[in-house]
């Protein structure tokens, strides 16, 4: 197993689709092939962004396949696997280990939010890692989950030698300088969400997984640069200018808006899967005019 | 396809599971024929209370299959075959078509839910509704899914000849009786918790899908047969005597309690699979003590 | 202190703002002698649809007095005097009885509701309960203050011989019943919302102190007058014909769609306060298209 | 009227009551005396943690007397004056200014919180700003509210001559960075909450108004000071170091935590009016460990 060390910008890829329906792997291919130029730490495949409520096992399986094969060789390569099962993560997590992923990225369990209080957050989460044949992170994201992990839990986690982060996707700062006060040093703090990325990179935060990162890799990379050379200004300015698009990517138009803007910056993100829909005209024009004004 | 129509409990098949963790299909059967002689009108396979997270496709599949093999002839099975997928959900529910299931409950989709708006909810059934091979119930859950439809969204699909009704869970009776009235007048309302079971039935409501219908089906069906022979009084006190209990085998306790509760009334509901933990001594005695003051 | 049981229809009434922005006194005494005639049990001066907030303590006193004066000697006068401090709200309540008020209403506090646990919320309303010369009600309504009181601060406080019960506006039937079965036999339960009206008769409610009394009263008094008569069929009919207008009226269009709505009847309900603001076009459309569909 | 600039640190300040339930105006006095030396901005009267809930008018309008006049000449005193009627606020907010205060704090209005659109906020606050004798700021607390101003509204507020400002305790970083870019260059943006105080700073913000600041306001100062000072690695130690503190007095115990830290600390906060509690046990020991822990 191979020491995993998360230092910059991981995208949470998008599934192309084609007009059929059928995930387009050409594209994926040509995707990876353009991501592989960005500088970046990794992929993250299955992840909210991916669509993965809308893909079969063997579709899920095939598209880290896929991104193991065709990713650089120093690139991490996640998958998301967490159920609402824990048997069921376990066994998806090492058919994912099985196809290539380095680390598996586990969902806090959510539909019976109300039966799963600390305790049992714990024992899942350590059950997992237990017999998972790769290191497991967790995946705090209450915007989709209403789940929102404690202090305790993450303490409580951070010491298992098989869990070695988390992404949270919360967006909220004190909560990640929580995190970073009660977690074992080695257990890794990934934001997820770029619209916290300077912030978060000068508390001290080395990685992001970012919905942004899957069609403007190159300036959250930059923004990255720029910190770590101390160019504060120029690595706010950036990070400012880029707030709003993360905004419409992410909040306002979902994965619609972000596959739209995929397409507009040179990728192949094809269309959605039902019962996502198309982006409508509205949101294409804003999201147009928003990339015009930020040639860079 | 048989034509359907709804007169008297459901319950939400809860799932046993052997200390093993394994599926106990014989508990499955013993239960099944305990059910049988009930006076229920039907079962619903992998329902909120099934733990249908936590099972495989051939899990769900087979107990589909041995659910339809049990069941009195004139049972109605039903299976919640509702993913985030209108293409999975598709296939599934045409797979539990396979299985024997005569229509199929669909979960609102939700894990997009601020990318779902009333179109896309529209489309979504629509699609699944003219690929299902059985006629297809929608299935709202806010509880479980923060998604509530709105009277726009039934009054749209109740107009479509294989989407023949619908769950309604949120014990919201003011709802109700809105869903009622914008609904085409062959689209069968059913209400989906035992809290509002009498209320619901004075208001015309003829079935429910209710989880306290796995430890005491007979209280249920017992409530209808009162209210259907105008014994008002004696209906409202039954009812009335076990909104507690049903409020601690949902709310309070969940599907821990809820299979305790079987348990303890002569069922074999076997233990929960993780990350569900089991019942601790507290709710234990409280469910103890609510069902040895309800002898009947 | 005279005895106080409800029986029958209270509405919460609307204040009468005329252009000017004023309190229109001559409206409302207009107003009373209208509802005078409309066989209601009582007046609640300072619900939540009085624009309360917007009334400087003089003019909430002068409405208790105005309306204590014009309403018919057997109405009981109600006058909504709950506020986030416990001293003040002992003030004002008295106050309230100085003007003419039978009972005080007391809304739940809720600005530091993340503090104010079950104690905490027992204690204040003893301690108002205490200090109050005249008895007191609680008030539930979630819907503005975020706050749902449980079965055991309602269990604990319904045993006090000030406390005479309680409105509760959550339109949740399941707690109602809950609530009357923890509650001392004397506490009385009042619904707080026509959207339920029929079904907390048939389950035990004998009064209601609801929105749309304003502008329906004659409706709600009907409704409760068949079903006192065992004509279940014809309240049935009437109370489903007007909860989309008491949605309308509340939930759609707040306190500007009432008023709208009580003018259109023949009340002289005049404009609101800001921040509130005057109902548009749309709204006003679908409120006279609604009342034009109900002659009676 | 004098230009205000907001640059530092702003306590809104805790009431000190006696044993009786009376203010401690003494107290009050001593406090004054004892923040005038630590290097401060200004005070906010009548802010979320005076218990201005709990305050007669009366009452109200001595404390911002007595602020102003205690307060060193260059502070600037702030008071809470919004309500949800318009009007209402505009009158105390002229109170205020008579008593003392340089600019009125306004909360957005928020029982009605449905009934009031985008369009509605706007009004709300363009007419107190008009009709204001001071400077207003707004207030955003969804905490408190469950109402949190979109993009929209503070583009067009900011606009006004008389709206010279927000405090954002929301503590989300991103929305306070989409507000810097939405908002007129004058409008002066000041974080609400001391959770996110080291983030703000290196984010160009300039003033905070954070409960922290009642009981370690020289902290929040020296932060400020070392940021300026370019001296981030301690800034960001000592900002990291209070976090848990910030969020004891905060969410986790309230006004009554804050006031009993006030006191450890050599304040003379008193006790709480009801309905909030004296502290318990549990959150005592804590508060004292904590801060027995930064003996600086």
């Amino acid at each position: 197993m191979r020491d995993i060390q998360f230092r910059g910008v991981i995208p949470p890829l998008v599934t192309p689709f084609a007009p059929s329906g059928e995930i387009d792997y050409a594209a994926h291919r040509f995707n990876l092939q353009r991501w592989n130029q960005q500088g970046l730490a990794g992929y993250l495949v299955l992840g909210s962004n991916s669509e993965a409520a809308s893909l079969s096992e063997s579709e899920k399986l095939t598209l880290i396949e896929q991104t193991a094969a065709q990713a650089k060789p120093d690139h991490i390569i996640l998958a998301g696997t967490g159920m609402d099962s824990t048997v069921e993560t376990i066994r998806l997590s090492n058919e994912a280990a099985r196809c290539g992923a380095h680390a598996a990225l586990l969902l806090t369990p959510f539909y019976y939010k109300d039966a799963l209080n600390e305790a049992a957050q714990i024992r899942h989460f350590l059950e997992v890692a237990e017999k998972c044949r790769i290191p497991v992170m967790i995946y705090n994201v209450p915007k989709y989950t209403q789940v929102n992990l404690s202090n305790k839990v993450i303490a409580t986690l951070s010491q298992h030698p098989n869990i070695i982060g988390m992404k949270d996707s919360s967006g909220n700062i004190a909560q990640l300088v929580e995190f970073q006060r009660v977690a074992d040093p080695s257990f890794q703090i990934l934001v997820g969400t770029a619209s916290v990325w300077y912030p978060a990179l000068i508390l001290g935060v080395q990685a992001g997984i970012m919905a942004l990162a899957n069609c403007a890799p190159e300036v959250l990379v930059r923004i990255q640069e720029l910190t770590a050379a101390k160019e504060m200004k120029e690595a706010e300015r950036l990070y400012r200018q880029w707030v709003p698009v993360n905004q419409a990517v992410t909040a306002t138009y979902g994965v619609s808006g972000l596959k739209y803007a995929c397409n507009l910056r040179g990728y192949q993100a094809g269309t959605v899967r039902s019962p996502l829909q198309e982006l409508e005209e509205p949101g294409r024009k804003a999201i147009e005019q928003m990339l015009n004004e930020r040639p860079e």
